[in-house]
């Protein structure tokens, strides 16, 4: 008898949690991916400053899976799903222009994940790079520093001025962990850089459309990541929205009141989640719901409505009934990545699985050196405490004991000197 | 009396050693360049196979200087020498285009060093990319490790082979080093992570015109090199020339043979060095010879001739009657950084300075694991004991503790587990 033949679309950490638990199992397994690594997200924003190198956040995808015979990668773009004739078109994602070609399953695990969607304005996106993926960070990076270079020779008071104004839209925890580290940048990694300037009044504005940041944790939590951003020279602008932004700077506007123009010559996105555009193909394919986030709507077992052998997971699904109060976060995705192992292993031995069930353990995000709050639910922390939670937890999920060491190595050295280590101004390639 | 001006072009190994050593002298220092941060170059190479992150083999130019109060960076790049008026032309590397300006000097020291010159053939560099710079080697990481994955998905037979056929251009350390991280890239690295192709069988071939590789060092060393080389699957094609390339192959002649047309979709350049443009232009200004590498010749004390207030130096300058037997190595430019700053120093005490000497303590190149060849003048090694000492010079002379650690790191564990950490396919910057 032939395996059961699994393929796994996406490898962040759904997907990936997915193929791992899976790849001791009795199946044949491909993963398809566009990018030939998996890219440990929650501290891609710490690229975008220097702080660590595009390397240490990031795993080959082969080197995961060198000694599961059994498991395939490939590096390609889904083109269509076929779930009736439970087969998948790719398109090769390097390599010369290849025909499309088929790969069928007997079960299918989609993972595509979310991206940033700037309110509908996709033009937006050119002035507003994001963090999210590794690309964007590696631009964040460069337009950070060459701000610092560009004010250090510009005569101009104002143009100086809008040089040195730093505007990042969404007080989520990519948001405040993106601020802070702007804020870190200028009042300690620079302070000392520049002959002309003094990157200490450098503004770093944080715009969010709630009247408090990380909506997701308890409010005492909001108000204590404000004071520390707010102590590296952040100003959290709260019930604030921006309605416009162009390359010279955002339109901020607060209820009732007329928008105000902010001359900003670096604006950072981190607002508007959407889910992956593979979502509403399946939805449109199964006839699945499809909130306005993009998400398709999953059974609680995570498989699509009349296809149960697709499952569908991550940032890019709402599971129907579920109580999963914070959403696009990795650990969701993780759990539900070794979830749907689980069901297909079940599956395989004839057993049945009980819905999906989301263990939160909490939600973390750090603020800066020596800064962060800890929603542990049993215990709410802040300040050091939390910050070093906030470490040991990304350390441990980090992929690959040479990561772990590099970047365990990286943020000692910050400690310490309140350096970045990798702050590069990337030339174009030729 | 207002104090001395030294203005310093370019922060490779020359320049950067020459305002080092001047940082602390009664003087007023402007180092100009291109990027924000100093480039290892001898092992940018590491970086085009993913056994390097580009952040451990650059350092921060403002972070070497932020503590001298007298010393500017500036990002920008020479547009005219204006030796009489003492001053020269720079135009701005980022921000917005603004005109260039002027900056005055007493003294001016230009280490603008050297790039490939593809035999005339500019075209070819599309097609066959070098390791040189920073940017060059990210783009040659992603063609290489692109080359693999095309071919794991090519049906086609000899399609597939030329995805598997790579191709070093120039046997110097640079080209010998390069095709030994190659080989070891598919013989160990990726051994077991393909399913369809074989990454072992992957040809590499070193092409260089001359009789043996490594002409700079001993025979003997040569020889052990290139044995070295054959261990690790790697070809090298002595007393052969690339006569033509294009996206698909290279042709390549022999004395007296037709030329040979080999597929290979992925060709790397490490040979023809020629001086940076700044060398011809100083020629232009002062009468000086320009040699066929387009160097500028200097007087003994690195001085330009009729203009003792200009100093050039490193790969862009032949030093009139010196014997030095290696040229465009960093030591070379290093010694004379140094040598520029005491010249400086000693003028301004009015002392007389001795001719530049160059004191050469030898010649290093590494082949691959424990591999490496060593003309240490009075000793010459080869394996084991020349792979030791290449790997404590290199560290030695690495710049920043961080770095050094890092790339330490990142050496053992590829030494044991012969993997390379930081294995990306760039994805285009959005």
């Amino acid at each position: 008898m032939a395996s059961h033949r699994v393929l796994v679309v996406g490898g962040g950490f759904g997907g990936l949690q997915a193929a791992l638990h899976l790849r001791s199992a009795p199946v044949e397994l491909t993963l398809v991916d566009r990018r030939n690594f998996t890219l440990f997200q929650p501290l891609t924003y710490q690229v975008a400053t220097g702080a660590l190198s595009p390397g240490e956040v990031c795993y080959p995808l082969r080197a995961l899976f060198k000694g599961d015979r059994n498991v395939e990668v490939e590096l390609a773009e889904v083109v269509a799903f076929d779930l009736d004739g439970r087969q998948v078109k790719v398109a090769p994602a390097v390599g010369d222009d290849r025909p499309a070609r088929d790969i069928a399953y007997d079960t299918l695990i989609v993972a595509g994940g979310s991206h940033y969607s700037y309110f509908g304005h996709d033009d937006w996106a050119a002035h507003a790079p994001e963090v999210k993926s590794l690309e964007s960070a590696l631009h964040v990076r460069s337009r950070l520093l060459s701000a610092f270079e560009a004010a250090e020779c510009e005569d101009d008071d104002e143009r100086r001025r809008a040089w040195l104004t730093f505007v990042v839209v969404g007080g989520g925890p990519t948001g405040v962990e993106m601020a802070g580290q702007i804020g870190e940048l200028a009042r300690d990694t620079l302070r000392h850089d520049y002959r002309r300037i003094d990157p200490t009044q450098a503004r770093v504005l944080l715009v969010e459309t709630a009247d408090r940041v990380l909506t997701s944790f308890p409010p005492s939590l909001s108000r204590s990541a404000a004071r520390a951003l707010e102590h590296l020279g952040v100003t959290p602008m709260t019930g604030h929205t921006v309605v416009d932004l162009d390359a010279h700077g955002v339109e901020i506007a607060a209820d009732g009141a007329p928008p105000q123009r902010v001359p900003a010559r670096t604006v950072i996105w981190a607002a508007g989640v959407t889910a992956s555009s593979l979502a509403g193909r399946l939805a449109e394919a199964t006839g699945a719901e499809v909130d306005r986030n993009g998400r398709v709507t999953v059974e609680p077992d995570l498989t699509l409505p009349g296809h149960p052998e697709v499952i569908a997971l991550g940032d890019m699904v709402r599971v129907r009934d579920a109580d999963i109060a914070v959403l696009g976060v990795a650990p969701v995705a993780m759990q539900q990545g070794r979830y749907a192992a689980r069901l297909v292993r079940d599956r395989l031995n004839g057993e049945t699985t009980r819905p999906f069930h989301y263990r939160d353990k909490g939600n973390l995000a750090t603020i800066g050196r020596a800064r962060a709050v800890a929603d542990l639910h049993v215990l709410r922390l802040s300040g050091f405490p939390a910050w070093v939670t906030w470490l040991v937890v990304h350390l441990f999920y980090l992929l690959g004991g040479q990561n772990r060491l590099l970047v365990l190595i990286r943020w000692m050295f910050s400690f310490v000197n309140r350096g970045r280590g990798s702050r590069l101004i990337s030339p174009p390639e030729s």
